[in-house]
């Protein structure tokens, strides 16, 4: 059987292969999803939500509704504030201060700033009555005008996305560092570029969902929800409903995909648990696609306008410009995402000089937080297409340009004069981002590239290469916690606060432990997403989880293993050095019928039998450990591609594509490789696909997934993956994250693949998604010029 | 209000008379005993059990119990088996290796061996169907001899208990140091004494009951269980159910009193559990009283054949003697009472030498482990009635015998020749044995004794005094577990393995972390009896909660007290000694304006705001601690009273009781008061009133509390205490246990009163309980010789 390796006792050690603990029970239908949580005599939930974009709330009727059968109660902002200690969300964690905006509510009392913005809640006896009854509600909708564009929203003329906002500027922030203007007066070359960087959702394939249940018995709001974040819900939950954390149980659990999504805690997640606690019923919601397009989070559109000076060499030597950026109608969690971006252009690249002004504009359209990527992926982008731009403009390789740009292995730690928002310099620790792009640029037979094309051109095809290269920071701290215990009865149990979201985390912990205590990767029982399990927690996000959890675990369970030891020792009168840990015992070396078992050496430290516990050992073969990051570690990726347009539809093909990615240590490279092909198809997506569309009075026009195009199986070609391992010592792992670098360069890579195919029209793309009618267009104007 | 003194800031310190935060629920009727969790559409349980003292079960025909409306399954032996990884109960915690002897089955398969054991489990949709159910059930029984008397028992032509049984001596054990014999050859007198301490049961005023849930949701088996020690049930079950710890969750909830009768893991909590499991529904059995007096354990009997060597001063040279032990059908956790009995006889004096050879017989009844006291008052019991055979012998004052007799300040720590179980020397530590017997000397006007009894003696009065004293080792090991949590909301929970079983725990730890975080006692929410609050525990037994999970909240709660102040420097840039814990805050001394609350503090120490903590802190506002006790300390009593018996009636009634007590350091005045007042009414049962008989074919007679006799207050006198501090540096609070102390003087006392009340019939009384019959017979024997 193909799991069989990871139960033996040579299978399952870092680095290994190992098939995934969590697809046993999912590919055999077992998978509990919170649509999945069923509660007898559970009732259900449904929104009534804003179909204006902006309007004031005249007054609601609810009495229809509550006629209807089935319906149990109707729930406004009004009522809502009776069970709460605060009608809106307090501002995401984590964030530093909030220079202006507001938080949205959990049910909004007076104004609607945004499509599908919810003011009551409707709880019936199935999903039918509470849809059919929130349907019944009568809202009487003052129709105030709305502004969509972000751009527009900043004209002072513009109507105001909430009636009290002095303007729709949200924030304004300078990063600069060096002397711009200097450096274009004495530039050789300055290039410039506008871009288009569009909105788009996240799309995990399951939507959000929330069940809550207080149970009396156990005086315990017990709260169902696919988040990337148990412990955040858990806390604000408390502080909103104004109880103690010990009676408040977070559980996600098996959680289809989250992708920044499911990071925020939502409205919704308040609104659910409240009406459960409330009325002392347990309340199921589960958001169905159409919410998800109107209220779950969104990431960006990003306007920059951006030029680079260049000396005769091609070496940069300052980037300037403007962005603005669209944050919806709230801003439940800060500005990290436009924040990212613009701090994020330089990447792997030298920059001396650089000067971006961002204004942070607000619209009428659900609020924005970070995505996969947070920010890397719109700033890698940005410089990207300026170093096509310098390469087209100097008439030189591509390759080359980036090449002279890039940081040298020599230059690391290469300290970059740009802060962390937690205030520390970014700083690229390891790797070798020249050696990556050589690597990537033979595997797809770049050199070769050249006769490729002009073969193709002479058949009528367009084919293209183009490749980029990222950087992003992983293992964001504050911290995050393990424990490890190994209990009376020999089971191993591992929690951690750090999210499985799909993404393998189970598996990788597992083996962590099994590394550290030599028994098998399905022996150890890792507990996530559920705030019983461990007190203290953070969760997932900024590809932190391996790298702050898993070295968390590494050093609980090292903890645990010399515990062991030292029991082991007493028990057997040995000296620590002389034992191995071997298939759940600690034994003699040498002397294999000397040993005692884990589950022996637990019993003796709960002081069984007798009641003496061995001198200086302390109760319990357990430990916890909250591991705390001093700096992020980069990992790189370099990315090619080749693609094909069609010249008659606009349509681009991937006929190959070629991702290096640099790791740190690898623990698993089969989950490793699912986190880099998610990611590429994520940027894929954004690329190529993915188009929120509104019209001008900020009505969205593409709620379903017919509208929006999400890439295919059909769409992606193999992925060819290569992995580089430069461990870092930032972490005691010397992991790197990977959750999120393999969707940073994926755009740019393909735009510089699209530009090369086109190079006989001299397109250079300037917008993502890239929209095929637009190139079409765009060849016939070369054409007809 | 009476409790609003507990809120305030300065109430709720270590030593105050707080009042206990349990009483507000339990008073409004609040209060959730086991048999308060009702759990919709859950099922009931009734055991079919043994009318047989001894019998073989030929066969079981459950076809009627099936049959009956309601019922839903009929549980014998043979099924129970497939569900658990053993039938048979594992040996109790914590415990020595066992001589010999077998622990009880979970339902027996094949032979029972008292009457009241368990061999099937119906489960119905009432109680009433599950009861009418058990009766269905068709048993053929094989009946076989029984043995009731453990005198009797150790005859070689006895039946034996179990048929597989060689004889019936468990086993044999010799206490001796010293060289009795020679102390015996050189004495100036030897007195003797033939006793008999009686069994008795423990009979709190709840019951013991199981309530098991599987909750597929969570994966989770709750067992809700009126227990003494949550964390060992715990383990019990996973090792029998085959399950992870994790799965299984045991909440001990409100606990009617406990007394040792639910310091044993029983059969039927793992039947109850299993069924549940097994089943996937909920089943409830509240244990009624008839099944508490016939399954719930039971104490002793002990038969002692002692004597005394004195000097001519009345100093003990040694004692010797044999004593048997009843020890029941079964030994489900050890000998630990017998062995504490003949190790505690020599309790506060000072006796060169000792041999006592003990025998534990088994008989036909139900099993036996340690009640409130754990051999230590039937230890006393012997001493002090050789003590007075003394005083009589040599027409000494019974105070001054003693006074010659005790251990002495000077002689303190006192290294006893004798090994406690876990091998350590007894060692008195601390306390003051002669000012403690002439403190209640003086508060019970002993030297006025003799002229208040001439005057009764001359109105027909037979009034008498008696005084006994006590020591008890308290604050037994391994170690139990305290964790103290300040959340991000600024909630303040304290957990602990420790169990609360109505002794007002709660209100102790509470003050304990109050005293230290300086907070209002309310504001401590303590989580006990819960193995989902903390990972690892021990429990409730040996007078040992306050001790070492008081010592370890007190560490737990500096430990947050230090991280706190640590936090609050970095934060307002001040030096630690400049700051002061108050109202829950840390603020500047002289500045009060300059504070950040523990709320804010723990949000730091989560990463809010921003991602980083302070250096050198570690994530989280809490700590868990298991401190372990290098060794017990000794809390010592001395009791006096006066009764008064009735010639005609033999009837005893108390007219004063005056009990001192040391506390180490005091927590709470009014619990420790509690504590005391129960402990001695729990004597005065011993001493006077309770009898469980058995006829003899073990056939129990006594199964009601019409038959059974209870003391109630009427019986009681005012109980006048007095308290004194002789702090201990055996643990870091410096208190000692009181739980069981109170208990161990009271049969003396009361026996030497009894006595002296009866001096003109020269009535020595030799069998606990004091039968009236046997008195009036015994003066009329008197009157007429």
């Amino acid at each position: 059987m193909p799991g069989d390796a990871a139960r033996t006792r040579t299978g399952g050690r870092i680095g290994d292969r190992v098939e995934r603990v969590e697809d046993g029970p999912l590919l055999r239908g077992k998978g509990k999803y919170v649509g999945d949580v069923d509660i007898p005599g559970g009732l259900y939930a449904a929104f009534v939500r804003s179909p204006h974009a902006h309007a004031r709330i005249r007054g609601i009727d609810t009495a229809a509704a509550l006629r209807r059968e089935g319906v149990v109660a109707v729930i406004t902002a009004a009522e809502m504030a009776r069970y709460l200690t605060n009608l809106r969300m307090p501002l995401g964690f984590p964030t530093t201060a909030l220079p202006a905006g507001i938080t949205p509510y959990v049910l909004t009392p007076d104004e609607v700033c945004f499509v599908g913005e919810a003011l009551a809640l409707v709880i019936a006896t199935s999903r039918y009555a509470a849809e059919d009854g929130a349907g019944d509600v009568q809202v009487d909708y003052e129709t105030l005008p709305a502004v969509g564009d972000c751009r527009q929203a900043l004209d002072p003329a513009a109507p105001r996305v909430r009636t009290e906002f002095p303007d729709n500027a949200l924030t304004r922030f300078t990063v600069a560092y060096g002397d711009c203007d200097k450096a274009f007066a004495q530039a050789a070359h300055v290039f410039q570029d506008s871009l288009h960087q569009h909105r788009g959702g996240a799309h995990p394939m399951e939507g959000r969902g929330v069940v809550a249940e207080y149970d009396e018995l156990r005086d315990t709001l017990t709260v169902w929800s696919s988040t990337q974040m148990a412990h955040e819900l858990q806390f604000t939950l408390a502080e909103l409903l104004g109880v103690a954390e010990t009676r408040i149980r977070v559980i996600a659990p098996d959680v289809g995909g989250g992708f920044g999504a499911k990071f925020l805690i939502y409205p919704e997640e308040i609104a659910i648990a409240a009406a459960a606690f409330h009325l002392r019923q347990p309340v199921k919601w589960i958001e169905d696609r159409a919410e998800h397009f109107l209220c779950s989070i969104q990431e960006r559109d990003q306007y920059w306008d951006v030029e680079v000076a260049v000396d005769a060499d091609a070496r940069v030597l300052g980037i300037r410009g403007r962005m603005v950026h669209d944050q919806g109608a709230y801003t439940p969690q800060g500005i990290n995402c436009p924040y990212n971006a613009v701090t994020g252009v330089t990447g792997p690249y030298v920059v001396p000089n650089f000067h971006v002004d961002a204004v942070v504009a607000q619209t009428n359209k659900v609020y924005t937080i970070p995505v996969r990527g947070a920010g890397y992926p719109e700033g890698a982008f940005v410089m990207e297409r300026l170093l096509d731009r310098i390469a087209q403009g100097m008439g030189l390789d591509r390759a080359e340009v980036r090449r002279r740009n890039l940081v040298t292995v020599d230059k690391l730690p290469y300290v970059k004069p740009l802060k962390q928002r937690s205030g520390k310099p970014i700083t690229l620790d390891t790797g070798d981002y020249l050696q990556s792009q050589d690597t990537v640029l033979r595997a797809i037979d770049y050199a070769g590239f050249a006769r490729r094309k002009a073969e193709a051109r002479a058949q009528g095809r367009h084919i293209g290469i183009g490749l980029a290269n990222a950087v992003k920071g992983t293992g964001r701290g504050p911290f995050e916690s393990a424990s490890v215990r190994i209990s009376a009865t020999g089971h191993i149990s591992a929690a951690t606060g750090a999210m499985a979201m799909g993404q393998g985390l189970r598996t990788a912990m597992a083996q962590i432990v099994a590394d550290v205590l030599h028994v098998p990767v399905g022996d150890v029982n890792v507990l996530t997403g559920d705030t019983s399990a461990i007190s203290m927690g953070i969760g997932g996000f900024a590809s932190r989880q391996t790298v702050t959890g898993g070295s968390s675990m590494l050093l609980a369970a090292r903890q645990v293993e010399k515990k062991a030891r030292k029991v082991a020792a007493h028990v057997l009168k040995a000296d620590e050095q002389d034992l191995e840990l071997l298939d759940g015992k600690v034994r003699l070396r040498g002397q294999p019928e000397k040993f005692v078992t884990l589950a022996q050496i637990a019993r003796t430290l709960r002081g069984i039998p007798g009641y003496d516990l061995p001198p200086d050992t302390g109760a319990g073969l357990e430990a916890t450990v909250c591991w705390e990051p001093d700096a992020m570690t980069y990992a790189n990726a370099c990315h090619a591609c080749e693609v094909e347009v069609d010249p008659d539809t606009g349509n681009v093909a991937i006929l190959r594509y070629v991702a290096l990615q640099d790791c740190g240590r690898l623990i698993n490279p089969l989950i490793v490789e699912g986190q880099i092909h998610g990611g590429i198809v994520h940027g894929i997506g954004n690329a190529l696909f993915e188009y929120m569309r509104y019209d001008d009075n900020a009505q969205p026009l593409t709620t379903t997934f017919a509208d929006y195009l999400l890439p295919t199986s059909t769409e992606i070609p193999r992925l060819e993956l290569i992995f580089t391992q430069s461990p870092t010592d930032a972490n005691p792992l010397g992991v790197k994250g990977v959750g999120e670098v393999g969707t940073i360069p994926v755009t740019s890579a393909i735009a510089s693949a699209i530009d090369d195919a086109l190079s006989d029209f001299g397109i250079h793309v300037t917008a993502i998604p890239v929209d095929p009618v637009r190139l079409v267009q765009q060849m016939d104007e070369a054409s007809a010029a």
